[in-house]
């Protein structure tokens, strides 16, 4: 059963009900352009990652601004997007099962469809697939460039299953997923580019040796919030595929510029509302926003504006406040605004998105692609 | 948008499609039964918490059972039992805004409700949203037995509040809402009886003070799966919230018995689903369940039935394990049972669950109330 939604467009921020995913239009807004800015001049193309949002709404709004597509996690995902209206989608993964293939392959005929490979069982998988539904499907290698999660080894290993995805009668070679995950949060310049820096040189040695061998790479795509300027002044990616940065999240907010200073490209746009339901014992206060509201995977959230106030520990339902001596004691009804430690998981917790301006409700948009299943 | 259902009724569990969450309905069945069975000879009642479930499906179990009611955190749980036919529900939990409690005060036409308070200001909300629905409300007073969170002081406090619920025109005072929700993961059962035994002393100096001045705790609640034989034992407890037995969790497991062995009152019901879907690294199997699919809060999951299998490090939508040396690597395509680390929050992930007997789907449940809103 979908969730009731938590206000109407018209109503002031302090009449939401609570817990409730806030959107600040405003900062939303600048981080879409600012995207779109930015990669401009690189002539390497933004596929952003719907896995953040799960919202063809907000995927039609970065399109608008230049996305040649969108990347999913999973097929009940890369559903929503063709289903949607989104043309172009590439699921950035494996994809396992025969049934979960069944269903992606059905979608490549309203939509542009592409899914990842790192092993030789994938390939005969998504032939077999495509065979029985009569469509020509596009697969992408993906190699391990650091992160050692998935991800075949770049060189021969990837030339050999992209050579043998061309010999597929029902496959077409797509390129190369290339993403390491694994330095996006790290947080100096240095390590960043230490980390992105090897893994360009797997992705060109791979390009090159798979060129060698008449095979050209359509998509190297890779890229996420932390680094995609990286990558995107590297030569050889053609697509990022950053999400998170239309929101950021508290996590991202500790990673350093070349200054050494917090990063300041985009702007803090996600936000749990919660209401302050108790406030029995000195110097503690507790919202109604607890793991059930803020996904914990990174961290506790952090009190938008209120530097003075802790998230200090979480149940299922309840957030325990600790207030700094320098604070006034927040009253029982009150409403404060959280920062999720990270954006994504927090996200897939809602039916609904609501967006605010001025300190009034202006929209609500649903999480349509919201939820754990296939 | 619900999700699609992960399977049918009648396949075998390798055919489920993951992530997907299950209930082994012989053990589920099990933990029903037991509490049952481990409460009658006390004469205190069960009123189970539907925080952990979620499903009217499951509250009809527990009712079948001799659970008094259900249970709840907040008021679209409240709701969705309410309109699924369940007749008498407690919100064991503070409540804010007038939008929130009209609609409470609304379900009170169909079901008995009750809602707690630890605040005056509490109190004459919800006596002006029983005034202008005019209905009279049921309010227990929540006292702080040293979980610290919600709660006010045992004591003259608490009668206090008491005092001003009776004297309220559209009030009635329900009783005591004691729940000492930080002993319930104490792993010696010393720790837990020395916690409770001072809650059960908070309860009954409060409970004598009432009835000093002439009130009377129709219901006196609180307790969960890891303390509620204590309190079913204390003489001052009238029912008894546990949640989590009927799936139990990884954390719960921990708890010891007074041997000092593992408890074994109930038997691990809740399992997620997962699908190894690359293993392209030695010693290293990614599944596709990762933080949007297993709750992270209280820690990783376990690997049921493989003791040297870890699950190591946690992505959104990747889990990557570290396969122990005695083991055999998985396939890809292989599934793997997980046992969450927490219950509640992995259960409020998914909008299904899937029952399985015998190594076949026997029935798919919706997780009516899940979600994080209001």
């Amino acid at each position: 059963m979908i969730q009731t939604p938590p206000a109407v467009p018209g109503v002031r921020e302090d009449e939401i009900d609570t817990p409730a995913l806030l959107i600040d239009l405003d900062a939303f807004e600048y981080n879409l352009d600012r995207m779109a800015t930015l990669l401009a001049p690189t002539g390497v193309k933004l596929r952003a990652h719907a896995k953040t949002h799960k919202s063809p709404v907000i995927a039609k709004l970065q399109m608008a601004r230049g996305a040649v597509g969108q990347c999913v996690q999973k097929v009940a995902e890369a559903e929503v997007f063709a289903w949607g209206g989104i043309p172009d989608i590439l699921v950035s993964n494996e994809i396992v099962g025969a049934s979960k293939l069944a269903r992606l392959c059905a979608l490549s005929a309203i939509a542009k469809t592409a899914v990842c490979v790192d092993d030789a069982s994938h390939i005969d998988a998504i032939e077999r697939a495509s065979a029985a539904a009569g469509r020509r499907m596009t697969v992408l290698v993906e190699i391990d460039v650091g992160a050692a999660r998935c991800g075949i080894a770049a060189g021969p290993a990837a030339a050999a299953l992209a050579e043998r995805i061309a010999a597929s009668k029902h496959l077409v070679f797509g390129g190369l997923q290339a993403y390491q995950g694994s330095a996006q949060h790290r947080r100096t310049v240095d390590e960043r580019q230490a980390l992105i820096g090897i893994a360009t040189e797997a992705v060109r040695r791979t390009v090159a040796l798979l060129g060698q061998r008449g095979i050209a790479c359509p998509i190297v795509g890779g890229a996420g919030t932390g680094t995609f300027e990286i990558e995107a002044a590297s030569g050889v990616y053609t697509e990022v595929q950053a999400g998170s940065y239309i929101f950021m999240d508290a996590d991202y907010a500790q990673n350093l510029d070349a200054s050494g200073k917090p990063v300041s490209t985009f702007r803090h746009a996600l936000f749990v509302l919660a209401t302050v339901m108790s406030a029995a014992h000195r110097g503690i206060a507790v919202l109604d926003a607890g793991a059930k509201a803020v996904a914990m995977d990174s961290g506790m959230p952090t009190v938008w504006g209120k530097p003075d106030i802790r998230y200090a520990s979480v149940s299922d339902e309840h957030g325990k406040l600790d207030i700094g001596s320098e604070s006034t004691m927040p009253m029982i009804g009150e409403k404060l605004r959280l920062v999720p430690g990270h954006c994504d998981p927090t996200v897939d917790l809602y039916d609904w998105y609501v967006g605010v301006r001025g300190g009034r409700v202006e929209c609500l948009w649903p999480v349509t692609a919201r939820g754990g299943t296939a």
